[in-house]
C-alpha cells in the first residue's frame, strides 16, 4: 500500500496520511489524516481523521483517542467503533484550521468519547 | 516555530521535520526527519534524525531509539547525548532508501545504542 511504510511493525510518520480506518464490519470508513504525538513521552494520544467521502459528512477532521483504535493485520489498517451517529455531535474542525489541543481541548475530546 | 505545531503538549506528524536537536551544551546539532511509530501501541519507537549541515556527516539519515531524547521546553526541541564521534559508525541510511524496520534492524540500532 502506498500509504503504509514497508517496515513491519511501524509505520513512518511521512506516511501516516491515507492509512485506512474501517468499522467492525470490515467497511472502510475514512482514513487518518494526522497523528497528535505527546512531545514528551511519544505516545501517540489522537488520530484525526477524515470520513468525508464515505459517511457524507464533509471534510471536517475529527480527532480520536488513541486508544479507541485496534490494528489489524490483515487489513494493514485501523478498526475503530464509530458510526455515522456518534460521529453527528463528535469534535471536529476544518482541515486548515487545527485548534490549539490544549488541556481544554483535549478534555473536550476524551469526554465526548468516554474517557 | 514554523516546524512545530502551535499546540502545547502535542506535536502533529505532520509537523514532525525540521523540529531541531541539540546536544547538552545547547548547540543545535540537526533536525528530526522522520518518527518511525509502532502500529499498535502508537508509542514512537526511532526518531530518524538529520545532522549533516551542521556536523559535516553528509546527508544520511540516523534512527535513534526515543528514549535517547529529552525534550526541552525552553528550546521547544528536543536534547540527545551524541556527538559526530558517536554517529561515525552509527546506522544510517540514504534519506530516499528507507529500510526494513524488521527485528534485525531493531536490533541494530538498539544495540549500538546500548540497549
Amino acid at each position: 500500500m502506498s500509504t503504509i511504510s514497508s517496515t513491519r511493525d511501524v509505520i513512518s510518520s511521512e506516511r501516516v496520511e491515507g492509512t485506512a480506518v474501517y468499522n467492525a464490519a470490515g467497511e472502510k470508513l475514512g482514513t487518518i489524516d494526522d497523528l497528535m504525538i505527546d512531545k514528551v513521552s511519544g505516545q501517540v494520544r489522537y488520530a484525526v481523521m477524515e470520513f468525508g467521502g464515505f459517511l457524507g459528512i464533509g471534510t471536517d477532521r475529527y480527532p480520536v483517542p488513541w486508544s479507541m483504535l485496534k490494528y489489524d493485520t490483515a487489513q494493514d489498517g485501523y478498526v475503530v467503533p464509530l458510526d455515522k451517529d456518534k460521529l453527528q455531535g463528535a469534535p471536529r474542525y476544518a482541515g486548515d484550521s487545527v485548534p490549539d489541543y490544549d488541556d481544554a481541548y483535549s478534555s473536550t475530546i476524551n469526554k465526548y468519547y468516554g474517557f
